[in-house]
Order: C-alpha cells, then sequence, then structure tokens
C-alpha cells in the first residue's frame, strides 16, 4: 500500500519525503487516505482540526471505538515509514478483518492525524494537541513557517475555514482506545528476535528556539573585536548543548538553523538555532536549557515541552501478553498517541522492528515480513479490543466485557 | 539620485537590499542606469558579459578613456550605498562636467559592473573577472543559487544569451584608466576630517566552502555516541576560524550556512559552511584554511581567492595630492577595480567615509555632505585624467601629455 503513496511529496534531490501540513502534497495524501478507506467501506469525516477519521460503525449510536492510525506527513527528507506506516497497516488491518467476516462489537476507526512532525509550523503533533486543547486553536493558527505564512493562512489556501479550528470533544467522546502502530526509531528490536514490541512510554521532550542576534557587518572590513557576530553564539549554543546532555544522561540536537541575511561576506545580523532535547529522566530535561541559557546569556523560547508521557500499563501488558510476550520498550520520538494519552485516552504503541534505527531520513526502514507481521498484531489487537469478547480497554486479558 | 532606486529590491521586512543578479530588480536597475546615462548624452553599450558603459566620446576613435563607475547589486539585506553611491556619484560627476561645459580630451565613461557581490552565484567580481578572462565563461555559467538554477539558466530567464559571455578584449582595449568610488567600509575616515580617501590596495582574500558530511536520524531515539552530526563540525569550525584569524592577524568569517534536512527533529545529514578569510598578509591568508582543514579533518573547496592587490601607487600619490593631500588607505573588501587592477589596467579608488563603518547592511551610510564631497572629488579626477592637459595615467602631477 505504501508504494501506492510511494513518489507523493519525494524530493529527486535527495530521495527524502517534504510532505508538510496543507502543502499539496499533504493534500494527495489526505485524498488518498479518504480513497482508500471509502474503498473499505470505512465512513471518512474530519474533526475540527482536519484529523480524518475513518469509522466502521457508528460510534455515536453504539458508543466509543477503538481507533488505530497515525500520520502521513513528514519530516524534511524523512523517509517512508514513519508514520505511513501506522496509517497503511491500519487500513490492512480492516481490510483482513472484513475479508475474514469479524463482526466488530463496538465500532473501530482508522486515523490520519495532520502536521504530526511540525515541519513546516515548528509544534510537533499540531492536529492531537489542538484536537485534545493541549494547544489553543489561537497559538496555532498564528504559528508561522519559514516563508512567514502563518498556519491559519495556510488552512485558507488549502480551501479550509481557520475559524473553524479548535479542540474538539465530540470526537474525542468517540474514542475509547487509541492504538498507534509506528515504525521502530532506534534499535531495540534490531539485535532481538521480536519483529514487534509493544510502547511503555514516550520521553519528556521539548522544542526551544535561541535567538541570537548580532550585528550585520561587512567579513573583510571589520575588525575581529569590532564584531557582534552571532555565529559565534551558535557555535557555542551548539557545543554546550552537547555536553551538557552528555552529562545528564539526555539526548540534545540543534539540527536547525536560520541565519540572516545569510551571506558569505557578511556578518550575520542573527542567527536562530532551534534546540531539541529529550531524556529518561524529566528533571534533567527540564534542566537543561536553564543551563544554557545562563552559559550563553540569552533567554530561550520554549516552542513546546511534553512531561513524561505513561501508555495505559495495563493495556499494554495485556497487548504484549496478546502478541505472544513481546517486549515492552520506551521511546525518545514524540507521537500523536503520547497526546492523546496525556488527554487520557486509553492508549498504546506498537513499534515494528527498524533494522538500521535510522530514522526521519530516507535510510529509515523495516522489512516487508516485519512490516506484515506488524499488520498481523495490529489484527490481534484490534480482535482483541473490538470483539465479541472484548474486555474493556486496561482490563487484563480474559476479563469478559 | 539615490532615492530614484531607494525601493527596488528592498526587502519590507529587513529593511535592506535583495539585487541579485539578472533578478527582477537587478533588470529595473541595469534600466534605470541606461535611461539616467542616455539622458545625459552618453551612449550605453553592453560588453559580451553583460556589464554596462556608458560612454561620452568614442573611445573606438579617440583612443581608450577614463572610466568610474561601480555596481549596482547587493549582498542580501545590504545597504543602499556598496556599489550605487560609485554609480550615482560617477553619474552626477558627468552631469556637473556636462553642466559647466567641460570638454574632455579623451573619452570618458560610467560602467555599471554585474554581480560584483557574489551574492546569486558565489562568486564576487563575477562581471568584472570574466570580462578579463580571470574567471572562465564555462566557470562561471555553471555556477549555481541556492535554487539549483545555473548562471546559464538565469540569462537565458533574462532573455539573454549566455554564448555570447566571455572574455571580452576589445571593451577592455577602451580602458586606458578605471577610478571607482565606493563607501568606505570600515571607521578609517570616520575619526578625521576627510571625506574622501584614495585606496592604496586591497587585502588577499578569498572564500572556501567546508562540507560537512553526517547522517540524518532522529533527534530522539539517537543515542548521542551513535550520532554523526555535521553541525557539531560547524560549530568546531566557527570557533577554529575565530581563532586562527586572531592568531595571525586575519580576519576570518563564516556568515552563511546551510543545513540538511534543516528539521528541528533531525540530526543534520550535511551542513555545508562557506569561509570567507582576508588579511594583510598573503602568506596569513593562505596558510589559514589549511590549519581549518587540519583541525576539522576535512578538505575545503575554494570558491575564489585574490592576491594582495596594489592600485597604480603613482596614480595613488597623484590623486591624493590633487584632492588636497587625502589619505591613502588599504581596505579588506574586494572590488571590480581590483580585478581590473590585476589584469593591468591603471586603476584607483577613491573612499567615502562612513561614520558607523558597518557595511553589507542596512546600516550602512554616507551623510550627504560627504557623498556631495565624494562627486566633488571624482569631478576632480575626471577633469585631471580627461581634460585638455591630462597626463597619462600613472605619470606624475604636471606632467603634460
Amino acid at each position: 500500500m505504501l508504494d501506492e503513496i510511494a513518489r507523493v511529496g519525494r524530493s529527486a534531490q535527495t530521495g527524502g519525503y517534504r510532505r508538510f501540513a496543507w502543502t499539496a502534497a499533504d493534500h494527495v495524501l489526505r485524498e488518498w487516505f479518504a480513497a482508500r478507506a471509502s474503498g473499505l467501506g470505512l465512513e471518512v469525516t474530519e474533526d475540527r482540526v482536519g484529523n480524518q477519521w475513518a469509522w466502521w460503525g457508528d460510534p455515536d449510536a453504539d458508543g466509543p471505538g477503538v481507533v488505530t492510525g497515525s500520520h502521513l506527513d513528514s519530516v524534511p527528507d524523512g523517509g517512508a515509514y514513519d508514520g505511513p506506516l501506522g496509517v497503511a497497516s491500519s487500513l490492512a488491518a480492516v481490510a483482513r478483518l472484513r475479508a475474514e467476516g469479524f463482526e466488530p462489537a463496538r465500532p473501530v476507526a482508522v486515523a490520519n492525524f495532520v502536521d504530526e512532525e511540525g515541519a513546516r509550523f515548528g509544534v510537533a503533533c499540531a492536529g492531537s494537541r489542538v484536537l485534545t486543547g493541549a494547544m489553543s486553536a489561537e497559538h496555532a493558527l498564528g504559528l508561522r513557517d519559514a516563508d512567514g505564512v502563518s498556519a491559519a493562512e495556510a488552512l485558507r489556501a488549502a480551501g479550509r475555514d481557520p475559524a473553524a479550528v479548535g479542540r474538539d470533544d465530540e470526537t474525542l467522546a468517540r474514542v475509547a482506545t487509541f492504538v498507534e502502530l509506528h515504525v521502530e526509531q532506534g534499535r531495540h528490536l534490531a539485535d532481538t528476535p521480536h519483529a514487534v514490541a509493544v510502547g511503555s512510554s514516550i520521553w519528556p521532550h521539548g522544542r526551544w528556539r535561541f535567538d541570537l542576534e548580532g550585528e550585520a557587518n561587512h567579513a573583510g572590513t571589520t575588525r575581529l573585536v569590532d564584531r557582534r557576530d552571532p555565529m559565534l553564539d551558535l557555535a557555542a549554543l551548539v557545543l554546550a548543548a552537547r555536553e551538557v546532555a552528555e552529562a545528564t544522561g539526555c539526548v540534545a540536537t540543534v539540527g536547525k538553523v536560520a541565519v540572516l541575511p545569510n551571506g558569505v561576506n557578511a556578518i550575520p545580523s542573527s542567527v536562530t538555532g532551534w534546540l531539541d532535547a529529550r531524556g529518561p529522566d524529566e528533571d534533567a530535561v527540564r534542566a537543561l536549557v536553564p543551563e544554557l541559557e545562563r552559559r550563553l546569556g540569552v533567554a530561550a523560547t520554549t516552542e513546546s515541552f511534553t512531561a513524561d508521557t505513561r501508555f495505559d500499563p495495563d493495556l499494554a501488558a495485556r497487548l504484549a501478553a496478546l502478541l505472544g510476550g513481546v517486549p515492552v520498550i520506551g521511546t525518545g520520538a514524540g507521537h500523536d498517541a503520547g497526546v492523546l494519552a496525556t488527554h487520557g485516552v486509553p492508549t498504546a504503541m506498537l513499534f515494528v522492528r527498524n533494522p538500521t534505527g535510522v530514522s526521519h531520513s530516507p535510510a529509515e526502514h523495516a522489512e516487508a515480513d516485519d512490516c506484515e507481521a506488524g499488520v498481523d498484531a495490529l489484527v490481534d489487537v484490534l480482535r482483541e479490543l473490538a470483539g465479541p469478547a472484548a474486555a474493556r480497554p486496561g482490563a487484563g486479558p480474559g476479563r469478559v466485557s
């Protein structure tokens, strides 16, 4: 199924994907999702944010259902699996259940969350954050992309109404359980016999922006002592972030930089560096940025921060047992599943083995057999959670509802 | 006169100019130059490269002439004076000489050189370098801008024929002397009573590109020890360049950076940093990059290097005396005048006081009185060099031709 969208938003130059929210590539992927879901007999709806929900059964009539899914957008020059594997596996699992004549005792849905990566407007999981009210519509609509286009303008350009955007409790009330399948973004499974794992938690993580101000001047005629060169501050930030992260057991990355005016023979007037920091210990992650601010003598702007997120531990244990005792692992990556879990939705994740552990790159990969095993696992999970003998999510295996 | 073009290519966001070669803004400025020159009764021609020459008199009939001028393009977010002051002052000086009934004994021209800053295709003084053969047409046409557009494609898009581009000895044979007036790019004159200085030399200077390769990966899930993060190498380059420059009496600047994929949550796959280095001692400038290569363990690509450039010392002394004993100063900035001087054209520069010393920024400035003094000086210089009693350029004052 991923082959059908393999060319959408792919850069001929890098081989990586550039599928950003509310762009033409995003539109093509949304249309593909709607067409695929409709082909399975699902009823495709959208919430107030633009997340897509394809329902098998009527959650308003029959009570909240079991939702699986992920996202179709990408980081700049991302790979083919991060997001799309979860959406495609969900559609494949529903197709399998349909084919085998499964009759869900409660509604089932496949979801496609908008703007998970935050590649365009800077805040990850924007679709689920606004849906749950974790980010206000006002804040989300005011975010701007690198060209200065606000999310509100981007929505209008995509033929949508920004005024409709907002927290959507009606949609959330339809979700009894959420299960997100995702390619693993590390090498936990690579050296094990397991193709699939269940998620336990998401590390606390955040994004901060350091606006480093200087004075534009001529690179040839300005004495070193007369310079206010913010590129030196960026260098200090990059090295200090690495050093503090190493010392405190976190990971820290400056992966995005904007230089003004970015001319070979001009000392920059300003350099902006974005810091991504995460780690298993929330106190350590929280302490990292103040330490960098102290060393650099500048204040950072918090673009997002997500505390330690634990998925429903009973549900995780139940699914791990159901799948034959697969590992239960944590991850450093944020997901819409984490946002929903924080909101109080019983939530689980399934990870599919990634032989390289590489992620957010065209080199990210999952073997075909492992993808198939992921679909098998999702089929088992949906059959368990939405089947006639389905226990309430979070309850132990074997309990009959 | 600068007011007439004050809005062309100006960014509303930064207040800086973005006048890059063969863009729409460049076209408007070229049309303005041609119209202004024609209005003065000058005959506007172009050489094979696209540099504009506006002649008073016929150099093919009456022998080579005295040329003054500069350029109209800018660095990204540059100021209003770097380049345009020289062109506008040249046109104003010719207008003054016309008005006072001056009859040149040899032809006089005003030149507008194309792509002096190299902001779009990376090589400064491209117009004069190709004109003199210092850069081959083949190399120049193959240069690409940030969007991957080659100079050849940009020329075609501007309605020009790339096949015509090349060294132009016929044009060069028309130039007996070249005088470029330029806003000062430092503070030599700021604390003196002089509004104008004469140039002695241009420091040796060059541009190098450091392609720092890494491995794209997820910022949250990749252990620090597993990373190949080229942003760390950029930080090392920035700090090492500063340190080596300080130790060797040079200036060095990393003012332009390109990060791939430039995503907040992606370790970069590659970071490119451009280094601009200059200094009064050519050996020190030449030694700087090998030292950085050694420290970083990577090879840099030389995009351009210009050796120490001395303007004709007799001509400089003659003009300094003519102008009442003004200072004779060196500069760290490259100019088309330097390229012509290296080619063997007797060449001089006049610098107009800049109270801040700031350059390549909207903050660059010259007071109106000082601009007027620059025009006065240029009038005196043209009267001297092209007048009936004009000595051969380079000869001492008072010698009659």
